[in-house]
């Protein structure tokens, strides 16, 4: 290849992606600058889109678009025509094709009674066949996304109110979701039966707040309540928070990477500080897989807090031996002469200085693909490093996910090819150790694993599944053609 | 009011404006390109947004913007995106609120039967009461244009093939419409039993073509058939042109303002030539309302042949009396001391050597609200005439079209508030005429206007409507709240 | 060549261009808004690029950008920022190279004395043997254009006065200019001793207002008070305009062109009416060399003034035989199976209903290189006309202007390669005639060309250079490469 | 106020800010996109513009604009227009008014002998004075910057060389500056006698490459060499590195808040590693001011290091008790009702979970204004911490920067207004520290502040400049005019 190439999307590391955050406001002045504010707070959990829609009582008012919430809501106009004291919003970091504007959420539909917004963190398992019914009902659908069959269900339900017409749709959709919609007067949040993903309730003065993550109420200075509970659809409006127990009951299967990875430190979920969680898997990993070095270092910064907890437990010094760079543009230039590991090196420079001459154990929270591990160890050997080990805050990652996580096609997750000896071999480490998946529990709180009624879903480690996959049985799984309409920029 | 201010849309001056244009091309290579260049020649019939789809046979591809042809078309990469041999296309002149780019045509939706592309120009009378019925069975409207119940009305058909799907949808609704459908191997065009608006076939070696109008055809080289007939549909795909008689015989209609104003010079519809019936028209003016003067001076531009045919008829030297400029900005800011009739100066300017001391004849289009219309009197008098008058190619508009033409409400409409001596006073002008309606459907080759069957489609000036106005009749028609989503930029 | 082309600048057809038209206004509120309405009125003088410098009688405020006055200055923040009651634009045609922002004037510096700007219609002939003096001396160029050794040369003057300084520095230079300056608290305007570019005088109310044309004028209503003559220096300022003759005399030799071609046909430079004049030679134009037809057919719309003014001395009938497509867009796309003559259909368009049959006298106001005119004929054949003559309003175009003009090069001049006969064949008429320079002059009013001292600048049909072409002589006047940085978009 | 409120630049927090960033390569293909990467590497150094000019031994190439290195060249075709094999390269933080185009370095000039552009790093401290000299020489400004004053003295020098003309102009100015120049087939490199700012050199294959800091070179995977000694003059050219130099022999004056905060931790300058000093000034700064807590919390990211050394001296744990939202727009809307500190939550949270209950050392690195840090106090108590004590490791900031730091005015420095007790209170701490001066010479590795030749440069804690200040002392320090035109956006 002739003259220099481009390196695109320097954030999409070697991880596992949150597909969605979601918010929802009642009862709030500047409504819209308070919904942007909390969708920047879960920003972490999906960078490529964001949209909120208000209502004022009367009419919605709605803004989307591709980008950072800062980007898109940064402009004082856009927040203004945002009017109305109800909002809610989302943002997204799309799995399939390149980003469409058809497909940023929340969605919006006019019904016979009127409007509503859906904003959905999750993925629906049967989306496809339901889709195929109600194209044959002679529905036109706008958006490849599964949320959107949830717009038609609800159109065609005969639900008397909308959260009847809510409740019915749901009935007939499986999969993972933490949905927050807005009616005209009303905010309606639900989480599906087994409590995959997350969905909290907070309070600011008499409004109420809904988010993905605590860490949302904290840029606002509002308070977390509790959590939506699995199976529970709560209608927020002038009256406070109604409770509805709608579904029949199920085993709660909250999803453990959450605490891995997808969550920010600062955040309680279910209950449980992300940071403490993190730290308790870097000490529980610290006593199942010692190791004699000089230096602990955390691969910034997912690692950080697991090589606190392992270095707090091992007494081994905590070292900044990798640096971050945090300014980065959408792309860059790859000079023709390919210098190694380009993309490694935009965000990641080692601390010469500190490893040279070091035994040195890296601590990350989890391999999927095994790409930037090899080229971090490698970086570590060049600035001189003696020995370099790998600890790994989580099991191996075996499995996709389908409730709402971009993972890699199985046949690319490095733990579906390799044994722990071939991927130490194959990023080049002195030794490499990933948690149990019973240390993973234990550091939950856990005795260990349930293994006939597991505590979490923990499907991308141990292959089990606690939500029918429809879509896949019926070998749908892997259709992304939704529409005949080609995809373009 | 403190400060400069805007003069925003320096093109929206006193006419009636056709809504759309449409194209549709059958088998040609580079087929987004030739449909870009269709779409160009018809830009005077909509300026605000446009769109193009394709078929490869296989999948859809469509780009939609807002703004001229040239400008959302210049892309190489966008007219590289549009593959296929079959393509249809649209431009728009939005009528209300902010345009819209989920309004803007071709529509597309995937449907059981597979994809199916819309593009429609002309509007239907009874959309309101069909969305209404569609709605409460469950469908969502993802537009507010009329034309998306022809969407919704095939998607619920039982037709058995698309063009049945498509004829019993277009018999549950009235109106006017021509229309340009896509599917994945053939192209549909279709006109109302009245034929209310125009469009024509043409060919261009084994390619078919259909347009608005045959100017479109001269751009890329192909040659004019005929007109499609009023209430015939025609599928043109590898096999030709094959025409179809759904609908029930009905009176013909054709919009008579085609020839006054809509449509270009150049172009012939229902096998007559624009720039001739003008340059009748202005004859037939100067026989009925002749003025002793020095000189004819058209109201540039679209008062320009019946200027000419004006002073053929009469002896009387044509003259360049008002100059255009045709550099024109979106927009512009008047100082704020208020400069008189500044709009329309950024388009006109007096020849104030030709002017000064003479004794001048206006011949102008249409008078619609009357505004340009005294600016210019008032223009050539600051420029020295010595005497001002005005004739009119067309008679007093005094109704509103529902047929797919942005006329203002009624009580806009000069004519219909005044009688001809107000508009004389109103305007300024020494003397003031209209050809009468006799006089026009002379000068279109009739004996006269045949009160009991109106040879044409003349409601805006005889509020006699051809065609059922449901949505008027159930006092719907002036509601433009089609969603509960506010519209934006 | 493979895949569709690009089809750039649609208005660059077959003409000489103007290369720029100035403004100054001193004492006017909404000073900048003022200066932009005036440079739209003469944007056909140059769109490449526009400038305006105001100033508030202690800083000065500029705006530039490349692209049309309407779209630069239609900002209201743009427009309110250029604080001040005294303002100079310019608008540009660039000539050579990509347009590049550093070229736009007005040209501002930083003296010893204060503030100065500059704007400059027309073309110094001795730029580049001054220029390398400057950079000898240790002068830093920031722009490539020749109005810039000016700046310098007003630098390093010893003069006391700016007015002294500027003197100084005109007086070292050679070639074309009609100048406009701004100072913290007057305009100055000057023009070169022979005369060769326009500049007016105008008052609106106190105000004082320079322009090319006095239709900057009409569009702010303000009036024509004089011409600035030859060689005369004028200071607008709060006491009014004040004359000074600095140079010394020299014969008048004004453009010629600018009545041709250039000049709006609505204005009066030196005090004749451009759109008379071109009827004048029109008309001439038809005693000269009449032609039996059918038709008379001006090639839009520069060649309208004086098709009117042959069909009014003939009586033969005037017809808009090419219609005119006004809505162009930057770029378009060339199907890959080139229609023939596709840069010319973007913009025309025979009225075939109009020209089936008929004996066709087009009249255009040049031929330069005769790409359109070729394509012009062939379209009036291809639309069935019976006989296709050409009548040319000016002499043939054999040299290059050096006087601000934008001219090909010799080479590229049809008439500097074939005689009449030989261009005649190659656009394929059935007959060509241009006007004799000697009726050119009489319908300016002289009795001829006084061929000892012509009357006007006519060297791009003479090859008479009125002013000394030192760079050329010097072997410089190709030389493009005034900066070791590459000029990029 | 009514409405909400626009909160900019939230990366713009309360410290001192390096204003410029310089790099330059000689002898490597692709060199656009290998000293873009160089300048991502620095752009923590200046983040609101930046600039690249190559050369290709004929011709210069440049790109320059407003925004981060990542956005400015991740364009493919900006990057291959930079042709050539040297390429010199500069971002800036800009410390006046809005940002300007004319003032984004690198300058580039045509001289007499050729071009040559020049990128600075520093500040003259008579730039003022040797500017008005040359303007009332004749010299024509185009920047504001103080960096053009060296161009025009080049430009004037009478030295045969470009060295001797770069010697002879940099003989003339006073300040600090590390500065890299091309010509067309060298790169010239200097730093001031005093050695204010870094500059060091840096080898890859046979290329070689100057940069203000090392971390420029690892993203290259070049090799540091050696830094540029104060007073020396490095030319760079297909020969290799040859030294000169020019200047008196000067004290070497160091900034010392290089390793304090400007200069990435993962670089080495003046051999020494920025890490390792601010984990020792850490330390240090723990036996001057020890403190009975449960964790030490680093004021992310800017106090980890310190905050590193100040646990490990401890034995106290370090823990995340702040976390960090890296994803920032350019602006944010607050809301109305003010949430309080709105600016630190869009990138700080307190990690609540682990500071609930806990007595608290926040460790930050400096104290400028001291609206962040009273702020942060503010969290950490809303996050339930029973005690916060903040220690900082530099001195109390008292002095403003003349040497190219962005420093407030000297009145709004807080150590400038209040003793330490009065800064306590202001900040709400229970205990206040900072280190002492002497304390950071040690952790220098000096035995402590020589008072008679301080061994770095410490004004702003000091108040003793080393190098003169000239525009200072003549009374122009604050005068921003330097040019009577506007700045605008």
């Amino acid at each position: 290849m002739i003259g220099p190439r481009f390196t695109t999307n320097p954030f999409d590391d070697d991880h596992l992606h949150e597909e969605c955050a979601i918010v929802g406001i009642q009862g709030l002045p500047d409504v819209g600058a308070h919904a942007a504010l909390g969708l920047h707070a879960l920003q972490h959990r999906g960078q490529e889109a964001a949209g909120i829609v208000t209502s004022d009582g009367d009419q919605f008012h709605a803004h989307r678009d591709l980008g950072l919430v800062g980007d898109i809501f940064g402009e004082k106009s856009v927040i203004e025509q945002l009017e109305g004291t109800m909002a809610i919003g989302h943002t997204r970091y799309s799995t399939t094709g390149r980003p469409n504007l058809r497909n940023v959420q929340p969605l919006f539909a006019d019904f016979e009674f009127g409007g509503l917004a859906i904003a959905h963190n999750g993925n629906l398992t049967n989306a496809l066949s339901v889709r195929h019914d109600l194209v044959c009902r002679g529905c036109i659908f706008h958006s490849t996304t599964d949320t959107e069959v949830i717009i038609h269900l609800v159109a065609t339900s005969t639900g008397g109110t909308v959260v009847d017409r809510m409740v019915d749709a749901l009935r007939q959709v499986e999969g993972a979701y933490s949905i927050i919609a807005l009616t005209k007067d009303s905010i309606i949040g639900v989480r599906d039966p087994s409590g995959v993903r997350p969905l909290v309730i907070g309070k600011l003065g008499d409004a109420h707040i809904l988010a993905s993550e605590s860490c949302a109420f904290d840029i606002i200075a509002a308070d977390y309540v509790r959590d939506v509970e699995p199976g529970e659809l709560v209608v927020l409006d002038a009256g406070g928070v109604h409770s509805h127990r709608p579904f029949p009951a199920a085993p709660k299967r909250f999803c453990i990477f959450e605490y891995i990875y997808f969550s920010r430190p600062d955040s309680m979920v279910e209950g449980v500080s992300v940071y403490e969680a993190r730290k308790r898997i870097g000490a529980e990993l610290a006593r199942e897989a010692p190791v004699e070095v000089d230096v602990v270092v955390p691969v910034p910064d997912s690692g950080v807090p697991s090589a606190i907890g392992y270095a707090h437990e091992t007494g081994i010094p905590y070292e900044m031996g990798i640096i971050r760079n945090h300014y980065v543009g959408r792309t860059f230039i790859e000079p023709e002469d390919e210098i190694r590991h380009f993309g490694v090196k935009l965000k990641h420079n080692a601390n010469r200085a500190h490893i040279a001459g070091k035994r040195v154990v890296l601590v990350d929270d989890s391999i999927v693909r095994g790409t930037t591990s090899s080229k971090i160890v490698e970086m570590m050997r060049n600035a001189g490093a003696a020995e370099v080990h790998m600890r790994v805050a989580s099991p191996p990652v075996s499995h996709s996910c389908f409730y709402g996580v971009d993972t890699p096609d199985r046949d690319e997750l490095l733990a579906a090819k390799l044994d722990v000896e071939g991927m130490r071999e194959l990023i080049g480490a002195d030794s490499l150790s990933f948690i149990s998946i019973d240390g993973l529990y234990r550091a939950m709180g856990e005795p260990g694993r349930d293994a006939d009624a597991p505590q979490f879903c923990d499907a991308c480690f141990s292959g089990e599944y606690p939500i029918r996959l429809t879509d896949q049985e019926n070998g749908n799984g892997n259709s992304k053609q939704l529409s005949l309409l080609a995809d373009t920029a």
